[in-house]
């Protein structure tokens, strides 16, 4: 059966899903966006969607143009095409979202996790093009993974299998709680919000002036300490070179896993570049097993931050 | 083209050489062991190994009876068929097994190591059947392991993967030193080596009374805790607790990469069941992420101790 000329991507983010209509050359020719909260139930947010979506749809043809769905979504579940459990979402549960959109498209949907997302959309259109093992680390408000290992995404007995952001980086009896339950998880450390959670420590125990402490406590963002960063604060270049080391440590010990031929890193922090992919590749190349030395590439993730999410969910649909 | 009825598995290790014919039913049918050094170059090893092999293939009616051979050797690379820099073996730099022993016999020839040859021999033969996603991990003189994803071993971009003996369990400044040259690896800790080595620190720092104080310093083994602690020894005990804590904890972290169905352990340590493996579930269920708990088995080996080895391997030359 003849491919049709389009797929529809859907990246659901914890404040909006956004739907973009692909190509098979990665442009994304149409997108809507729909706030992801205020549908009361799952089913009215399908349908307040499938309806956002029929305007696009026409755009390009109708339907009959259109191939396939892919999701990415938070908690998403590969196996089940479900969104299980999943914190930021108003929905409790499990919520077979890929059968529901299937149902009212009339398409096939797939659907995962944003990080195995991510890494399905480098792989299809980014630097991870023609890999067949690497690991991509997504940092964001928490941090996310995607891990491929003979080309193919790693999903585990359950589906779950990736959460490389809750691998414990500190065991000590001092190491910070995660969102998770637990203690001294990388993503307590090295997401978005655990920079941010750096500077709040930093400028408690610490004198240094820094231009972050003009900031107010509830609105530091960890854009403002790569800002910072850049325009040479000490205490914000402190806290980039603590969350590079961090990172580059932990990746030092994943590649004792799937030995990749890259780490991909995507996402907010990531926009502070050399500020930040300096620290993790001294930290890497310091601590990794000497048979792996000078191996693995440390790459930034070459998909505009925009439409990557879309683009990744999009590939998806491109493998159904 | 028809299966031929054998294969030959080559458990190549420091000090002995194994060599098994093994059918489809995993018996050993016929066994021959040559000393692993002693023989100057590879090229005497491998002509003294095909020697003494004359005599078992003429056993089963000759080498037209034999499909292929598997080894499993430290530092074994599948790609390359090589014993790459083995530091435990006699032979410098790249050795190409494989191919060497292929041209001898003049049957195709694979390589790979030993801990992965276990995972394969797992699958084929022992608990692992039917198993698409598990970790074995191999307690000896190290910790190895071998990584099976989507049903396949994980070799990563270069054929070294699985290497999870080397993640870092502890980044203190008081960590132990590991032979790969960095500190705090698991290994250091969980191998037999590092639990001898916790006894033997532990006998120095603290005046607790135990038996293993009557062994020599130099003749302690990890056998002789086992069997001190399954006599009520009560720091022997407390070192298989400690030893089960860490390695809980570790398969807990590696939990978050793949997803396991089941971590397989092998090797002496193991041999004191409940003792070690008590204390590796209780700090499994205690650390893994929420997502992940009740759902991985922690199993021991079913294969035989004295042939596993030998059957993995040659569980690697039916794949040929």
């Amino acid at each position: 059966m003849e491919k049709k000329p389009y797929v529809i991507g859907l990246d659901l983010g914890g404040t909006n899903s956004v739907f973009g209509i692909v190509d098979g050359k990665a442009n994304v020719v149409a997108s809507v966006s729909v706030k992801t909260r205020g549908h009361g139930t799952a089913e009215n947010y399908v349908n307040n969607c499938c309806e956002a979506l029929q305007t696009i749809i026409s755009q390009v043809g109708g339907i009959e143009k259109i191939q396939a769905m892919g999701i990415g979504a938070p908690n998403g579940n590969y196996y089940s095409g479900s969104v299980e459990n999943a914190p930021n979402l108003e929905w409790r549960g499990i919520i077979p979202l890929a059968k529901m959109f299937s149902e009212r498209l009339g398409i096939p949907v797939a659907l995962t996790n944003d990080a195995n997302a991510a890494a399905i959309g480098e792989m299809a259109y980014g630097v991870a093009k023609g890999m067949k093992n690497f690991i991509m680390i997504t940092l964001g408000t928490g941090v996310g993974s995607g891990i491929v290992v003979n080309g193919q995404l790693v999903y585990g007995s359950d589906g779950f299998a990736g959460e490389l952001g809750h691998v414990v980086i500190d065991r000590s009896k001092s190491a910070r709680d995660c969102g998770c339950g637990r203690k001294g998880c990388l993503e307590a450390y090295c997401s978005a919000t655990g920079m941010v959670r750096t500077a709040l420590e930093w400028m408690a125990i610490r004198t240094t002036p820094s231009t972050l402490r003009d900031i107010p406590f509830d609105k530091l963002e960890a854009k403002d300490i790569s800002i910072a960063a850049s325009q040479g604060d000490f205490m914000a270049k402190e806290i980039m070179n603590y969350t590079g080391d961090l990172l580059g440590k932990a990746c030092a010990d994943f590649c004792n896993f799937s030995s990749p031929e890259a780490f991909i890193f995507f996402g907010g922090p990531t926009k502070a570049g050399d500020l930040l992919m300096n620290p993790i590749r001294k930290a890497y190349d310091e601590n990794v097993l000497m048979n792996f030395k000078g191996k693995a590439k440390l790459l930034l993730s070459e998909l505009d931050g925009a439409s990557a999410a879309v683009l990744g969910a999009s590939a998806l649909g491109w493998e159904l």
